[in-house]
């Protein structure tokens, strides 16, 4: 299996531990995510390979936040230090009717401050076949934008799969500004993986279910595959969790998983590395959507924004799994 | 809107971690709560002026107790120093069938021992519109009997509006010993908040239903509002809270919300100052009880006594409300 | 009430906290446990008198396990020192479809590398009138195996009455293995607790109902009573739970527990350890059968192997209980 | 070697961890202590027999205090249940010019509230051999101080050699209270543990040297022996310890330990149990002096109040030692 | 006393514990400081009127820093609402030969984009007596440098006595360009506090003795007074600490402390806070010099930025104090 | 600088945090350390390549080993998998008089159960060019002894440098044995580090000074450099640390450090490491011997058997260094 890269932020993540809220906390716990970096970890927990790619400042944190993804199994060398500052976020994890908060403290980071030509993309890409990238990076600043184009136009270039996470965040941009930005770039995807509301709001497309959807976005932009997670009954502590890919055989659904929560954040992420991956090695369409939705179940159940579970966790799952009783 | 004054007992809170018990946790956390500091707190919160009035000894911990109050925006400059001690509550958390487990220790606390007098009550209700005490402080000793009823009479003497909360402990006292304290001292209250037990236990009320009930609490006492909370389906780890406020209008009933629970010690108390709060600031008796539902349902979620929530966040849960979902 | 001898092995616990996995956790928490152990203390707990047989190891860690057991009142005296190491298990607690997971590191324990004649179970058995034992202990090594024939033959000769809990684990031995160890020791069993598939994979029984199969275990080898519990809707967070019990007069059948569950290890002990208490104090067996479930449905919420509860709290849930309202 | 038989108060204590002030620290850590507790710890953890007697309340906390007394292999047979509260005491550890700090919480508490009778003595001393009380007892209330005088009158019938440590307190009493509850009962004293200022200000016994002093404290009051500590160059973190005794044959000086401190709570406590174990066992008064200020010299380096060091650390270190490598 | 203004940029502090490094540390302890808010907090502490001016976002960190500085009485009614983030410093505590170490991450701080303008001086400095800045706030932005003209100036308006601390910090400026910016601004300071690096490195003063480079620092810039606290011995753990202070009438040192190190960071903050205190109260300026030594002394003993100790700790210090035992 | 290869056991450490002792910590701290494994870390954290060879069980716990590894830039690819346990050793951390305790749980470890042939030495050297092995290897089994036998005669084949830490440990073994097993491979040896004792007790080579046994070392085995690391003023608190390098062109004696201890365990074999890191980059004797002398002093002070210190770090205090200020 050819790597797959990936681009984007990661950030330092502080946790208010258990339930306490920012008020209370006594400490934060240390943990770093992005939605990019997930994807990667997902994949290289797998045991399929991964490379990271960002910019990160010259400082103790960063280069924590570089060592883990290095024990991680995911590759770290294309990573460009310079800049002042990783970004943050402090997450403060919902109950019940509280819903979890986050507070981004990501401006000025390093890789927002980047520029085109910061990265040797040819040489990033070299020996690999499949690239991933998100809606966020552009929306961090002008530059990031165009180093998503560059980037993107440079994996075209070689011939590489290409993945897209829309992962529309409300605190950094409008739908409309996203959908100025990101529209362009949709030429380069190959694998888009949406909700419905952002594929109305920042892309302009509706429909009257997520395959209609789906068949649009593809007709419009081309996209030789949509995929869809689901999220019904949707509380703080409990989700009921799915997924739908169109390709260009057919709609394939996957089961439903009932999930008692203990960590969501990222659980997107490791739905669109799982789905790299089980794609990459060859499965078949429901094979991938229900391998996908298994190992992203799981991550509901992991603390932090990394999968941490095995190959073989995911595939008992994906196979119908035995219940949560004690290995012994 | 004219200060809320609470008058009573704060205590010292140790909780063990997690679902310890007694017998095996390490340490305790430390917060601390009290049925009247919990209200003035969550007036405080809410945006709205509360003052708490209590007695505590010279030392550091209670030194802390007041230095949190002031930090969540509670007035404390009415508190008196004097006595021995402050009062002490070992709390452990209940989980599924095991109920949780208070033990008390405030006997000989420093407010159970205050005397009348020592509260200069004219100055403590100057500029301020409304009073509210608990049944817990006539219950902790005759000397706290006596100083109740003196605080009632001086608010009543300066034309405050007088909520009163039942909070009956069978730890404390017999319902045969509350309703010979009690009884006398309806007479000052304009708002009870009482529950259906409580009502026939201690003040001799009886009837089919809540709305019954209230309405011969009203006849008897000539409160102006009765409201009583509602719990369903409950255990240690689930509950399903609702309430009912009866007022000279009508009899107006809250949506049910179903809860996972965090820490429920204080939903009650949160309960009756989101109440206030929203009585206060005129809102109608529907909207108030939904105001007050939907903030003690959010109390659930909160660890400690206290109810660290903003306005938005109520009026959010109030309204309908989103899900738990992070916000980001 | 005579005293209960329990015999086997107990390890050191390292469990990683809250739902870490093993990859993440900064620390493990430190319990101690073991299937006889874990029955031993529950009998201390509601009050019975119980001595802990076992060999351990002369160093502070073995001691710390042997302090534990004394400080819970289990009767330590009769505990062997010697051997190089006290066994290890690593838990990872689970979550919705993430299984918990042990790791065992018990291997070359004191226990296993015991040999008959280590232990004087005349001194050991005289004043006791109950042995419990286990199935784990003969699967640990040959020697252990030897020791527990050796032990129920002198339990048989101080005319005993002697309880077994097949407690197959499927890291130790295979069904067949087990099959042959222990089938020769069932003429020494007086009351059996094992499940549905342990009764057909081990010792050959099988049947439609558990009736059935407890029935013709009892006409096999001639158990006076037989146990089982049952477990339905069954995940890593929540469980239903009962239990059937099998005499010479009837078969008894135990309300159903929907359970929210903290730590189920040791949730099988507890209901042998109660169900010795119970008939050991002359229960009659729908009472014994309840009081055990009621029992063990706690132990589903205290952290640690040991059912930290006391014979109030199981009294009052298998009297029909209380919900989970806190005590006050 | 006799039973020793210590009678006291113990009480919870909450420390905040670390350097954190009682301000700062969001939990407090669980331990238990109380002088004469100490004393039977000390001796139990060196191989001795000690029983503890003293009366608690029926709840979790004192239950707790009760059951690690018997973990750590102290009889509490004799200890008896009732009364309303265990005392409580809060400590902050200093560092360097920043002083310790306690803040006492034991009025009240169910030996403080104990009564002459409560106690049934002549069972209490059967087959034991030596009785240790401290003037700590007769400072909690009248009652105490008559359940005292009790108390060594039963153990002078019994023949029993008694050992007393002054363990003046400010904040229980005036040395002018003090003298006059702790004079008449001297004549019971066989072994005195005090200071130079306590000797003076409340037994009104000065003196220009230990020796001198603890020579009239003989000749006043019959002592057969007199131990005395010695601090110097003391702050909250270093301190120089060493001790003297004062028998009929001589004056035994020990040799002095420089000690960075963790945890100096408890050392003097420490010290006299260790004393008291060594000349149980014949040891010479030299070697006894030398036991146990090196037991005491260990104490300083053991969180809580409760010297947990074994025969052989203490040993190891009054024979001149090794250093603090570790040991491997 | 009147009231004391300070004015400067507040920080998340997030501390890796104990002596762990940023690599290694589970979690971050939360704190807040700042050199300002930190001698607003002394003040308050010892029981002086203290008010804190800053500019913060309106986020729950932010709010967090201000309830905090609510609870140590400290008046954060002038904090001004606005910008995008608060500044955050990550602190790893040395130990012996390793220094500490700060990550500062304060760039783009809604201080540091704050405008003037901004805030009311005149209001803010209404009822005030002292205003204390430093010279970080103008090495944050020029429009903070232009701030803290802007704000000396209009103090200087209203009378008031203006302290100022250099604080230079190598990661925020050079000397040079501290300089520059703070050259023009000495005109306003009465009460200078600096270091002999710091006075010749910044504004050009050179000299012998830290007698003679305050002598001529009033010589050039006209101040009434310079304090120089003295540092020696310095490791991680231990320093010799002491001060001297400059004024009209001649050059009073203080008393040496040999302190072993628990938090070193704001013990410079907490000297200068203690020495405002002191001379505002009239203390004559050895006392005064004595006093703030002794407060600063306590500091290094306290967790965090703040200096937690009472007026009584610190006279009985200031005194010649007590050693380190445990006060009871 | 081509990669420095060792060779050993690496162990899961479970530390009692801070001075608690193993019977009343409430849970371990997890590291990972083993001298070869801690000298591969120091090199790759100094900048160095170094690649870690070992055996371990194929579960979570020794995955976490070799991850965390890898994440320390440590290369991992060599490690075969297989066998039953990783090794575990308890650590309790020293105070003052109170020496630090191991407690070895490391028989019938993955690496002890190997086997000559389970490792592929040539393509392992492949590329490198030094040997790292120690004396705690061949002490583990017999097999281990051949396996270390194996790898120096394959190091040599490769022309490789091999450098041997004698560590020596009572605990696995007796000095005779030691000697009888390690002389014979001496011959392999290049640089020999060890320690007076180690010398004359297992070598049998004796002196009067450190450089006589050096010179008396390379005499005998042919050793072209020996070095030893120095102790003095030994405390679990405090520690004088200095080494000496004999080479052939000379003795060199590096500077003194006092050190204030935060852990101890790895110093030596963090002074292996760098002294390995400074000859391989061709630094002179004595610059080698100071800088190795500065990495090992401030591995004292950092938690963990891992040296987690930067070049720089080292760097500085190798040229005489700051003191320990906070950099800011």
């Amino acid at each position: 299996m050819p790597a797959v890269i990936t681009f984007g932020e990661i950030m330092l993540r502080l946790t208010s531990p258990g339930h306490q809220r920012f008020a209370q906390a006594p400490g934060f716990e240390i943990t770093f995510g992005g939605a990019e970096a997930n994807v990667a970890v997902m994949i290289a927990q797998l045991g399929g390979r991964a490379e990271y790619i960002t910019r990160l400042p010259d400082n103790d944190i960063a280069q924590r936040a570089i060592d883990e993804l290095r024990g991680l199994r995911v590759g770290v060398d294309g990573i460009v230090r310079g800049g002042d500052r990783i970004g943050v976020y402090y997450l403060e994890q919902g109950a019940s009717q509280r819903a979890g908060k986050v507070i981004y403290d990501r401006a000025h980071s390093a890789i927002a401050e980047a520029r085109p030509g910061d990265f040797d993309w040819k040489k990033i890409f070299s020996g690999a076949g499949w690239f991933h990238w998100s809606g966020i990076t552009p929306a961090l600043s002008a530059a990031a934008a165009a180093l998503s184009a560059e980037a993107c136009e440079a994996a075209r270039a070689e011939g590489m799969t290409i993945s897209f996470d829309m992962n529309y965040r409300t605190k950094l941009w409008t739908q409309a500004e996203a959908g100025a930005v990101l529209t362009p770039l949709m030429q380069h995807v190959d694998l888009c993986v949406c909700g419905l509301e952002e594929a109305r709001g920042v892309l302009g497309i509706e429909g009257e279910s997520e395959a209609e959807v789906a068949a649009r976005l593809k007709e419009r932009f081309g996209f030789r595959m949509v995929a869809m997670t689901q999220r019904h009954a949707d509380s703080a502590n409990q989700t009921r969790w799915g997924a739908m890919l169109f390709t260009e055989t057919g709609v394939f659904t996957s089961a439903r998983h009932d999930i008692a929560i203990v960590d969501r954040v990222g659980a997107g992420d490791s739905f669109t590395g799982a789905l790299i991956f089980s794609l990459s090695r060859g499965d078949d369409p429901q094979r991938a959507i229900e391998f996908a939705v298994a190992a992203s179940a799981l991550k509901h159940t992991v603390p932090g924004d990394y999968n941490r579970v095995t190959l073989g966790e995911v595939e008992t799952l994906a196979a119908g799994g035995h219940g949560g009783r004690v290995q012994r």
